[in-house]
């Protein structure tokens, strides 16, 4: 069977099932892991912290299009995608490492750039570039490694959410996604738009301040929105062995895309790359959240028993069920093409 | 200018610069750091102890041939490539994580030879398979980072070599190199041969353990040879401000090079990825050294003082000195084309 059959889940899972029957799983620094394969990010026991490491990679043609990103957004970017999985774990970054894989008839210039970018957003989240390495390859290849720790000895994970959490959101949701429809179009009509939405999807924010302010307020369980909305809850529903049912009208879109995309539910639902966090809780943690956090959070919907193989219901406010799979959200798979298995 | 006319030291030296002039280089986790770019793994003060981390790519087509790996191969040596890098920093892997990207035509039957590859030498050396991530790609693209830790408070850096110490190696030298120019030849007339150069080449062993006795016995100054013996001295020299002389005819070749090879200095000296342990200490130090190791010690020169840009000295035994530049070690330059910035 090929890869593109089996698909890059079943891939996670099978590599998952391999590591786990063999006697790796067995070995000593297994005894310390909190949270491997199949979490944001890899964690262990360290004295008295708890330990963070997560690896991203963005292949060129496939994550990236070196026509439309420069070479400042995408050092940005490469930093920004790995920053947002410590977010998801409630963690704080500290030191990155880059390995870099490049044509050598690249422009030495844009090196510098790419460097720009990366050292411009880990000096907002303090996080050192410590090593790295660099290999010759046909196309851009940039994996970005980060280790971090916990605050205290708590950490968010994918596998906490409980019935009778609700689920919410921080910020707003579908400005990246929209902006992949731009670029697909071709077409800018309006400048202010474009740069909206150019920075939502090259120079995310990750929510590293809320990773760990949601941390503090006793919230367990979150995951960044890297695949969409639907496919993060997923993961969620997955690894908690739980279900989930969202309003769809609760859902909060930026008005941005509501305004110009017709589309904006797809976009806001199964886009993508949106790195916000998606969380779950019980609803007094939650107000809490609300009163800590800068941003805005948003209940979207309840987790509710293991009883259906489509783990995430989406509903209107009247309760009728929308048949999202059906219906066509499908289409838009970018958020697919990677997955982490930690 | 192009990357390929700057070469991948050059590009490291303006990254490293980059990130030096930078503000990152004033930034808090900074403060921990006692090795970064320029050494084989980043190191930090961590409580007690300083932690390790290290990246390392290997590009299809660059790095290896599918023709002529075999997948297990690949698995086994995407690791050990890294984990030779903490071997080199004295340190104790602990948690690897594995980023792959990977064109969807593969069949999944190989990534499981691959992970069995990854988790034999994984079981071998204690480490544990935490996490990592999957991408599509047109080529394939792994990429393995090692967190370790030291065992007390020392490690070995790149940068304490001085006047007066000795220069050693662990192991025979040649073999890696030499098994390419059996697969360049592709002609086996020899399948005792054929099997010790590939495993050498293909699985080698990385010096986890004799990397930690080193420490033990009060080794300061350590790199693994992956350039090659000539380029990874060099960059001891250049991290320690110092000039090394070695003698051509004390460089432990292994045998079964000199007997096959006719180029065998070359190999030794050049050829790389022996992941053999090049270091400089004491004379008093390395005869403890050479009483611990189960591995055979050689010493083959002496650190002196910076004098000369040709930072490395090649001399035969008469003290007669070998213009290796100029006699043609530079046309085997497979090692050059990847370079450790940490």
């Amino acid at each position: 069977m090929r890869i593109s059959e089996l698909g890059e889940f079943g891939l996670i899972t099978l590599i998952h099932s391999n590591i786990t029957k063999s006697e790796n799983s067995k070995l000593t620094p297994w005894k310390e892991v909190v949270a491997g394969i199949g979490d944001d990010a890899a964690a262990w026991q360290f004295n008295d912290h708890l330990q963070l490491a997560t690896t991203d990679t963005l292949v060129q043609d496939i994550h990236f299009d070196l026509d439309v990103i420069n070479w400042e957004e995408l050092g940005w970017k490469a930093l920004a995608v790995n920053l947002s999985d410590i977010a998801a774990m409630g963690g704080i970054p500290k030191y990155a490492l880059l390995a870099l894989a490049l044509p050598g008839e690249l422009e030495v210039e844009n090196i510098f750039k790419f460097t720009d970018g990366m050292l411009h957003l880990a000096k907002k989240l303090r996080v050192a570039i410590v090593g790295g390495n660099i290999a010759a390859a046909p196309n851009v290849v940039i994996t970005v490694t980060i280790i971090g720790c916990s605050e205290g000895e708590s950490i968010l994970k994918r596998s906490t959410a409980s019935p009778g959490d609700r689920i919410a959101v921080t910020g707003y949701l579908g400005l990246s996604a929209a902006a992949l429809e731009m670029f697909k179009a071709k077409t800018i009509s309006d400048l202010k738009l474009h740069n909206v939405l150019r920075q939502a999807h090259f120079k995310p924010m990750p929510k590293v301040k809320e990773g760990r302010l949601l941390v503090k307020q006793g919230v367990k369980t979150a995951i960044d929105i890297s695949d969409g909305l639907i496919a993060d809850l997923d993961h969620i529903c997955e690894s908690s062995r739980v279900n989930a049912k969202i309003n769809i009208n609760q859902v909060p879109i930026h008005p941005v895309v509501t305004e110009n995309f017709p589309n904006y539910r797809e976009l806001a639902l199964s886009g993508g790359e949106d790195y916000e966090l998606l969380f779950t809780a019980d609803e007094a943690t939650i107000n809490r959240v609300k009163q800590t956090l800068d941003c805005t959070v948003t209940v979207i919907g309840d987790i509710i028993k293991e009883q259906s193989p489509t783990r995430v219901a989406v509903v209107d406010s009247t309760g009728n069920v929308i048949h999202y799979k059906k219906g066509g959200w499908e289409h838009f798979k970018h958020g697919v093409r990677e997955v982490k298995f930690a």
